[in-house]
């Protein structure tokens, strides 16, 4: 048996162990960009990729009581012309410990009483109803059995297994070779696009892709940036925010931020630091058990901290995090899962990211936390905290007023080279405390100056 | 008025004079791929583009009697949080000089008696069927008014004005760039991925993406090859067809062939210099009144004369093209139109491609053609013969009886070393004669291995 074979049948004896009904999970199909034969890339639905193992396009898996059919078709005669001799059905089934392989026809009748969760490829969830006999639209409000399957597959997926990990570990490894790429780039790069190309291009070399629309900016204070066009100056600060993706879609997620010119100045450098004491921070302190909202907390406070050391805030920084003063400068929360998705789970909304019981608090500096959870041994979390100046927080009369006895403008207006600072990894959670899979990227200003010059 | 503007202007007009109906076309809306926040790069619907110029996501605009009319609506003040400042609608409708510019909730009340084209994007076609009142769904079977479009847009974009010819040209300098980067990074490349990765990286360096999914293996007689894991071995050849797009969408489409240790064998070079003769051929030909099923069956005659002289093939090359004996080495067809779509227009089935009257051929070395109309000066044209050695065509049971007197299997032996070759350029019909957009890549034996080496 194969190792993916022996990973497979544990999850899904694991899925059988917490629900008793049929389950049918889809695959999806290809996506037109501007004609029905030119494709977007495939990207098979995470929740099949995790008990199929493999990105198969236009197939489906039956799961019950901890057996595995596969339903796919052979490819035609005519698309060995095309494509070449493409794996039959049963290779596919061997490589994958599948029990039986049948053709897509044959799953039309096996969908009454199974459970699914809704593809995000619309014409797939069409024929996701026909199988099942039912309307299946958007996985956000699931109720009845699919309801229980996503919450059992959560149960699974919150915690990474030894085959889950090895991909996770290729991702972090690639990843960290795309970044120190981006960083040797910058010497000769005019404009962000070329920055950007020495990055992605790392992933192609490696048969991978980017997990996520790459964020490569010197205007880091817009935060989901997606515009590479901008000239490098030699004062600006570079934010990269890049992670790739294994051929099995596995995710990594990683953010440095560094000097063009190869040399922080000193109001960055005080900036930087503060950023790092909170990102460093927070992973001291990741075990089991503990809240990953507190973590979030932890970084608002040490960034409070670093910001009253630094006479931007005034006051004691617990009762700036209180009224969320912190959040003027860093918005977003301080991460999220990872796993097969960059935000693990996210299709299903916050049922993964948030503990039974748990909300979005409507809270300015907690709002746009995508975790809250204890922490369990095999999660893998991002530990991302940031400082933005973002005009829409700064120009913002509500916030001017609320926070005019807080903040010294004036003493800001000397960090103006600042615009955004983000310093992110991937941590897995283990037994005894936590493990960084992207250490062997360094985060420290010194070596950033050196991988950058 | 911008020169953006008056591109538009001037296409719109030409449009006019063609029908008397309104006209809405919608730019299409953000594709998910593994959940609703991580999409695939969006990409606006190419007969948007051509009007609307920019690639808006979520924008319709109405076209009525020479008048443009935007639909967008403006950024939402929570949006400047992530994406920063983006253009008004006021300011985009000045950049394509729009006549006037509306809410996209606007357009509820104005479709009726207008005229679409279904999109690619599924959940936009449920828009511009509520918004039109009727059911529009595929794009390969218009009625009415709808077809009365489709044949007045194909007869505007069968040839480029000078805006479409700028940024067509800008698409095949940069790819050209790119198979130059592609033939320098050979030698140091040990899998085919490490050569994809160093051609599209200058797409990526120059905001373009590719305009299909690359093709780079040492497998050339896999047609539609979209693997890239194969190690490159001294004695294999390398084939890339690899195009470029610029930002508003207009695309190249080139592929070169070159050895990977940057010596043809000399059965390499004896093929090689046969495919490069049926290029050269048809682009000498090139001319407006030519009809492209001719140029088509030149390269097939060539390719057999080539093969005849070489002893593969036995027999008169006209006769053996007759009985598609070259389609065993050359099964598809000589080229396409390139637009703003690589195979341009082709959502729309074969209405571009197909003067009216004609339909596609079911001989074997015939029914692959895209394009069967006489060429016309501004027609943007490939022009990409092939040598291949298909598994699935050579053994094939038919083929072998059919063809058993004119192939000579144990010459064709020989050149084990040629598993598929493809030679194509980009070739614009002028007024005297024919320009190659893509002339700056050299395609001669020689000089392609000084390029490698
Ligand atoms: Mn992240
Ligand atoms: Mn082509």
């Amino acid at each position: 048996m194969t190792s993916l074979a022996n990973t497979l049948r544990d999850r899904r004896q694991k899925l059988a162990s917490l629900i008793d009904f049929p389950v049918i999970l889809w695959s999806g199909s290809d996506t037109p960009r501007n004609f029905p034969a030119n494709i977007y890339p495939f990207r098979a639905s995470s929740h099949f990729l995790y008990f199929a193992g493999l990105p198969l396009p236009h197939a489906a898996i039956r799961l019950e009581a901890g057996k595995l059919e596969l339903f796919i078709d052979d490819p035609t005669p005519g698309s060995a012309l095309w494509h070449g001799e493409m794996p039959k059905r049963e290779e596919i089934a061997a490589q994958i410990g599948a029990d039986s392989a049948r053709t897509m026809s044959e799953l039309k009748h096996r969908g009454s009483n199974a459970a699914s969760i809704p593809v995000q490829n619309y014409r797939t969830t069409l024929v996701q109803s026909q199988v099942l006999q039912r309307t299946i639209s958007s996985p956000y409000d699931l109720d009845g059995i699919d309801k229980e399957l996503a919450k059992a597959i959560i149960s699974l997926r919150l915690t990474h297994d030894t085959g889950a990990l090895a991909e996770l570990r290729k991702a972090a490894d690639v990843t960290v070779a795309a970044h120190k790429a981006g960083m040797k780039a910058t010497a000769n790069a005019k404009i962000e696009a070329e920055v950007r190309a020495a990055m992605e291009s790392v992933f192609i070399a490696h048969n991978m892709t980017t997990s996520y629309n790459s964020i490569v900016t010197v205007h880091g204070e817009v935060l989901h940036n997606e515009q590479y066009h901008h000239p490098l100056q030699p004062g600006d600060l570079l934010l990269a925010d890049v992670g790739g993706e294994t051929a099995t879609g596995w995710a990594a997620d990683v953010t440095r931020t560094w000097p063009v010119a190869g040399k922080f100045s000193p109001t960055q450098r005080d900036i930087y630091d503060v950023v790092l004491a909170a990102h460093d921070a927070c992973i001291a302190k990741i075990s089991p058990g503990v809240e990953y909202r507190d973590l979030h907390l932890l970084a608002a406070t040490v960034i409070a901290e670093g910001l009253v050391d630094l006479g931007i805030l005034q006051g004691n920084p617990q009762d700036l995090v209180e009224i969320d003063a912190h959040a003027l400068f860093f918005p977003h929360g301080i991460g999220h899962l990872l796993g097969l998705d960059v935000h693990d789970m996210e299709d299903l909304g916050d049922l993964a990211g948030y503990e039974e019981g748990r909300n979005r608090s409507d809270r300015f500096g907690l709002g746009y936390l995508r975790l809250n959870r204890p922490l369990k041994s095999g999660m893998l979390v991002t530990i991302e905290p940031g400082f933005y100046q973002v005009p829409a927080i700064f120009n913002n009369a509500e916030n001017r007023a609320k926070y005019q006895d807080v903040i010294n403008w004036e003493r800001l207006a000397q960090f103006a080279d600042v615009r955004g600072i983000r310093i992110e990894d991937d941590v897995l959670v283990t037994d005894t405390g936590s493990e960084v899979l992207t250490i062997a990227l360094p985060n420290d200003a010194d070596t950033i100056e050196s991988l950058v010059n």
